[in-house]
């Protein structure tokens, strides 16, 4: 039999979808299941976007630029405009999703075991995207006892080598919730310029920031043209994950130069997805607001309802819409399994995403789970009764 | 300023949209272009697909399983049962277009440079996807006076190392439109079998064949389930281009698993895209043969307008909708530039794709274009008629 790359053999399995098997035989039992494992928000995509798509009148579906329809760059530069962003169409490359724009990001950046530093816990499938990519992710440990705040910036310094080609951050972060102060980014940018590396920040859950703290973006920074590359992406925005459409942002025009090669090669991003998202940015700041004001109500009520469970100590996300939550548990990828397959209330159970899978070290966050509190409040409440009961029922059997 | 990857300088410009610039200052002078560079069809998309997306009632735009639909996966399964090709649902996985079948693919099969044989000249972008995987392309010269036909076997052989890992071919194929017998598989057949390697088979112009010669699926192979993998799309049977749905079929299920991973990394392929893709499988045959006659029709015309040009020599394509030329020039980059900021009749002009961007050899394909017959018969006849007077007037400056 021909044989599979190492390269294959390595990429992990999504931490979230690892136990899909067991979720669906659980199903398959007549168990409903709460998802709390993944970012798949049950807010509804608005009108504008779908009607876009429903009243279009193309009749051939063909080829948009390979950097995406212009019209749509110069309404994502308008869009930061209102930020008061200093972005313009030509520093914007639409992508295949925020997944696309940071394998481009890897690609223009990265050769043969060059290396990225990434605070951890960090999003899951930056693993995948630097083993496809052929480069290493070197990691600063952030805490839960720490807010995962900033690690400080002197073990940044103490992992700088000369394969050392950028630093990348989620801002604010998946899985920690963590909404990154202005001190910080001045921090890391002074890093990155010491040190000429490229500033990454995955910005997609740029809008779901709570009690009135302020997303600072890497495009505010003052002289770091060369170095700030930002991802985005409608997905979470407005609950478009479907779409795949994202975007990279810079004003290094060397950089955007050589992603454009890349974008040309896979020929062009999905054209009815951005027809879609393109009108999806006409939807009022007064809606958007109403959603975020819905996601603060279900991270209050999260993790107010996390903070009365015995043992359980989480972290209060100031932004994104996950938080990683410590268990009175060993292994939550056991617990998790278990509460699939042997657990219920009222036929009923819930879905976590064993946090282990967002660390690279592989002794970390093993009692720790992402929570993504993209359920109604209803459903959530009732996430966490089963949770606390769960927890009970499987101290007690061992 | 931080350093770009040496990956990203070698990363080729697209040939096809190399010129672009030129083409664009073209239009801005008022000229008429007839884009025989690029091989989007401007045949009508299905309006099953069309019409799926605008009755579409979906309220979240959520993600799909990574590998795509079920239900778009056994629509896939049965359209191959039609062609007496047995696959079943779980053998595809859906991809964006078949640009990111292929890179997943190479990422499942190659590791740090690992090579892949190809006879050239070949689709120009898998050159980017090769280096975008840290992987090698060999390649085996077929030539234009033999009508592209599959190289000696024995120079594959010859070529083969403890490296090789797969052999890839495009049935029928761009940019040749060389539709490769059953014989020539065979011969391919059995090569992977003897070294152990993948055959891997880019079909996405199954369709298009003409002459009543039938097309061989490398699927149709006995005794080759572990080493046969083909990449599809609805882009060019469908005229989707701009969907970017594609797919890849293994009925190796350590290949496939892998390949998931990758999937997964990513999250899932477009959905909306994905629903109009489905419906647009529900075209009647009747339908598809009346665009596959268009096409041969246009095959027609332009080979014969070519035929008849002092010092072209073409090679008559038995698929797909392109064909190579030889050009009674020296240089058709350099030709085709000025015949974009030159040269026009009744100010219209043709643009062309340089063939050299299909070798990898770099002294191959100077005096060669490639040229998609995708635009209607009056427009193909006009773009010979300038082709032709270009020729003479380009000769005659010197």
């Amino acid at each position: 039999m021909p044989s599979i790359s190492k390269k294959g053999i390595q990429m992990p399995e999504s931490p979230i979808r690892k136990l899909a098997p067991y979720a669906e035989r659980a199903v398959d039992d007549g168990k409903q299941i709460f998802h709390l494992n993944i970012g798949q928000p049950d807010i509804k995509t608005p009108r504008l976007a779908l009607n876009a798509i429903r009243n279009h009148s193309l009749e051939v579906l063909s080829y948009s630029e390979s950097s995406g329809f212009k019209s749509f760059r110069d309404k994502i530069a308008s869009y930061y405009k209102t930020l008061d962003v200093d972005v313009i169409s030509d520093d914007v490359i639409i992508t295949t999703g925020g997944s696309e724009a940071l394998l481009f990001v890897m690609g223009c950046i990265g050769d043969i075991n060059d290396e990225i530093i990434i605070p951890e816990p960090f999003y899951a499938n930056y693993k995948s995207f630097a083993i496809q990519s052929n480069i290493h992710i070197i990691t600063i440990t952030s805490t839960i006892n720490d807010d995962f705040s900033l690690p400080d910036i002197k073990e940044f310094e103490r992992c700088i080598t000369s394969k050392t080609k950028a630093i990348l951050i989620c801002n604010p972060g998946n899985p920690t919730g963590h909404l990154y102060s202005r001190e910080e980014i001045n921090q890391l940018a002074q890093l990155a310029k010491k040190y000429d590396l490229f500033l990454i920040a995955d910005e997609v859950y740029r809008d779901f920031v709570y009690d009135d703290s302020r997303h600072y973006s890497v495009l505010e920074l003052n002289d770091m043209n060369e170095h700030t590359i930002v991802i985005d992406s409608v997905s979470k925005r407005y609950s478009m994950c479907g779409a795949r459409i994202g975007w990279l942002i810079s004003r290094n025009k060397t950089l955007l130069a050589t992603a454009t090669k890349f974008a040309q090669a896979r020929l062009s991003p999905p054209t009815l997805a951005q027809i879609a998202a393109e009108a999806a940015f006409d939807t009022s700041i007064a809606d958007t607001k109403e959603t975020v004001a819905k996601y603060k109500k279900r991270r209050d009520t999260l993790i107010q309802g996390l903070e009365q469970i015995d043992g359980v100590i989480v972290s209060k996300p100031k932004g994104a819409f996950y938080c990683i939550a410590e268990l009175p548990v060993d292994n939550t990828e056991d617990f998790t399994r278990w509460l699939l397959e042997h657990f219920s209330v009222n036929n009923q159970t819930v879905m976590l995403a064993p946090a282990a899978g967002f660390y690279a070290n592989e002794k970390l966050g093993k009692k720790q789970v992402r929570i993504a509190y993209v359920l109604n409040r209803r459903d959530l409440l009732q996430s966490i009764h089963i949770l606390r009961l769960g927890l009970q029922a499987y101290n007690k059997k061992k």
